[in-house]
């Protein structure tokens, strides 16, 4: 018999299949046991009935248990009511195994049990739903940069010197030497961008931060385009046309999935272009506007940046921050030296910050002088600078934090949840 | 004036446009120029006509150096003859930056002084058109996956315990505890499968072994998908539809760069379905005939793989090894426990294995035994052995490297020249 997928029924009603999964629920009614299988792409409702098979076999039913694995096999049958849309009417039964009582029940659980059982948690129907919409929105963000003409590069994950300082660092032993692991593929993809004209690095990054906010991971995953003769104006508009394109797919593929995790969809539906673009100091504004203490000068804080986000329907990007509070390599304002050239995108309903980015400086002199001014090792970014020297153009790119943009675009709380096995302060396991 | 990529010039010919990159080399001929330029997605020949610019811009093109960032504004003009296929009629050319003496010349350098300006390498041609292939390597494997209804998941890189023991691992302290980076994501992805049936995990792994060979880089990238009531069977047809499917895709897509990198292309093609599947065995014997001194228990070496891939002329899958020499989780053939259900697959041509895979112990009992043999720390694996608890069924999947892959179907010698920033012995920088 045919083995099927659960997602691929609607292609087989009529025939008979074997389906494989695990007991997700059942209930009796006498002459009849109703299993919900899953098997990892869907839900299907076998029907045991009484008279069509033996009494062994309907007797086995009673004996299962939550998550045991099964074979089933049997005819297909369309049925609006069952969970998933479709029914199996059992001819045989296979138990491969019969699961030790399931730790995780549909009563309650705290989030450190249910952290400490992740390996099983995310069998759950809302952390497969969550991780569903997470693998699209990676999906949604590759394709549109390969759609583009961005070359796919994979920066390294080992590095001899720190981007953005190093008290949040993770160090190892290298051989004979020290390295640090990544804090953003954006210094390597300067130099691919100048080979490739635009360029993209999607993998892992890590912030030895003693945080412990529902917006913080030490290990978490960042997409970053980098694109040469590219200007602020277009660091911004590229930024917007990736988030209508992620949007976009999600709202096509993931209608289901949104609903399991109990999304107001129509909130993400009215995110259109355009999305405002507001500088530092209109955002200054408003937050004072509306009690802040912040003073210019100031970087946001998670409630100014909650504030800004709650104050529109859609992604805002402020732009042109004190070059103070801002990397080295911020590109200055020509005009306003004492603003960079950078963009910050604020998820709206007060999800904050998911995408930095900006222009990076491309004047070698004035490379070096914040290099030095920065206290950096010149040593470690001497190739840094090369990029200066040969051939230069104004440049510039963004980062966004995938988990960030899943926990806004599924409307959860806590960044934990977006990512198979998190890693947060003091957790490792499993 | 449109700016365009030179990619997009087939469709602007006879239009004025603004193409933006940089010299990739010049020559005149008195009254003309001839510019070549890259952006990155390709070269286009710009040409100078004295009568058709004004003296100054016409005398500028004298001042360009190699790798001067330009914007040139010209007609398109369709040439079949001219490197790229077309043709700029220059009208306007604004010079961003002459560019200081170029490090990397025409001429012969050698791999230390390559190595170090691995930053200015990825412009030169061939390392262009391996990173190109690698991207076009790295999408196929994720449009095969993706198109089989396989979920991505993310592995942790941060783990508390090793897989394949603990010598060759990169530690870390995470805050009050050590970490080790990964290896490989496959034990996450077995509980990741029984989640979704089937699902993978694609990248950076670590290993911290002293070896400088051609096939080795401390950091490299890994594709691993795992199945569910998946058999070794399975496994093997899994990773032959994956590498038939990449071939096609890159022999669609990528035949400029195999150009490029002077790759035999019908050695490439050749690679049909099936592929050969030997025992260890059989594989023994084949080697003891031909000389090798190798006894039965022993893994192969780099020279046995040659041997091995070399008689072939498709990738050779190597199935059914010493249990032995094999990891803790391989599961016993059944029927003759001192071999594994397990598979190697060597690519032709002396390229050696590829992929690693196999079948997963999944009884509990069996397991637990293994740890304990292998004298593992068991509490670091409990979420593991709690898989074979709770639906434990067979399954399977299997690791290719990425390096690897795409050495072989770029046919070049060296792993280092598949990434844009190898990792190796003692070199982190650039």
């Amino acid at each position: 018999m045919a083995n099927v997928y659960v997602s691929e029924l609607r292609d087989h009603v009529g025939e008979t299949v074997t389906v494989r999964g695990w007991l997700y629920h059942k209930r009796s009614s006498g002459k009849l046991w109703f299993l919900v299988l899953r098997d990892g792409t869907g839900l299907v409702q076998c029907v045991l009935f009484k008279g069509n098979v033996t009494a062994e076999l309907f007797g086995q039913a009673d004996a299962l248990t939550q998550e045991s694995s099964l074979i089933v096999t049997g005819k297909v049958r369309k049925d609006e009511r069952a969970p998933g849309g479709h029914e199996l009417d059992v001819a045989e039964l296979a138990v491969v195994q019969i699961a030790q009582e399931y730790p995780i029940t549909p009563k309650e659980h705290g989030t450190a049990f249910l952290m400490e059982h992740r390996h099983l948690w995310l069998r759950s129907s809302r952390q497969h739903a969550i991780l569903k919409i997470r693998h699209e929105i990676i999906k949604a963000c590759r394709d549109f940069f390969d759609s583009k003409g961005f070359t796919l590069v994979d920066t390294p994950i080992f590095t001899p010197a720190a981007c953005e300082g190093t008290t949040t660092l993770f160090e190892t032993q290298y051989f004979d030497q020290k390295a640090y692991l990544t804090q953003s593929g954006q210094l390597y993809n300067e130099a691919t961008a100048a080979a490739f004209g635009k360029s993209y690095c999607f993998g892992p990054t890590f912030r030895a931060e003693k945080s412990k906010t529902r917006r913080h991971l030490m290990e978490f995953w960042m997409v970053e385009p980098e694109v040469c003769f590219a200007e602020l104006p277009d660091i911004m508009q590229l930024a917007e046309d990736m988030l209508i394109f992620i949007l976009d797919r999600v709202l096509e593929k993931r209608r289901e999935e949104l609903k399991v995790v109990e999304r107001e969809v129509a909130k993400l539906e009215r995110v259109g272009r355009p999305f405002p673009r507001i500088s530092y100091d209109e955002a200054l504004r408003l937050l004072q506007e509306k009690g802040s203490s912040i003073e210019w000068g100031g970087d946001f804080g998670a409630a100014d940046e909650t504030t800004l986000s709650e104050t529109y329907h859609r992604p805002v990007m402020v732009h042109r921050y004190p070059t103070s509070v801002k990397a080295f390599y911020m590109q200055p304002d020509p005009i306003r030296p004492e603003v960079a050239l950078c963009v910050d995108v604020l998820a709206p309903e007060g999800y904050g910050e998911i995408i930095g980015g900006g222009q990076r400086i491309h004047e070698e002199s004035l490379l070096r002088q914040r290099i030095s001014q920065h206290g950096l090792p010149e040593e470690a970014f001497r190739w840094y600078a090369d990029l200066r020297k040969y051939g230069t153009t104004p440049h510039g790119g963004f980062g966004m934090g995938i988990e960030r943009a899943v926990a806004w675009i599924c409307g959860i709380e806590h960044v934990r949840e977006t990512i198979p096995f998190p890693r947060m302060l003091y957790r490792i396991y499993p």
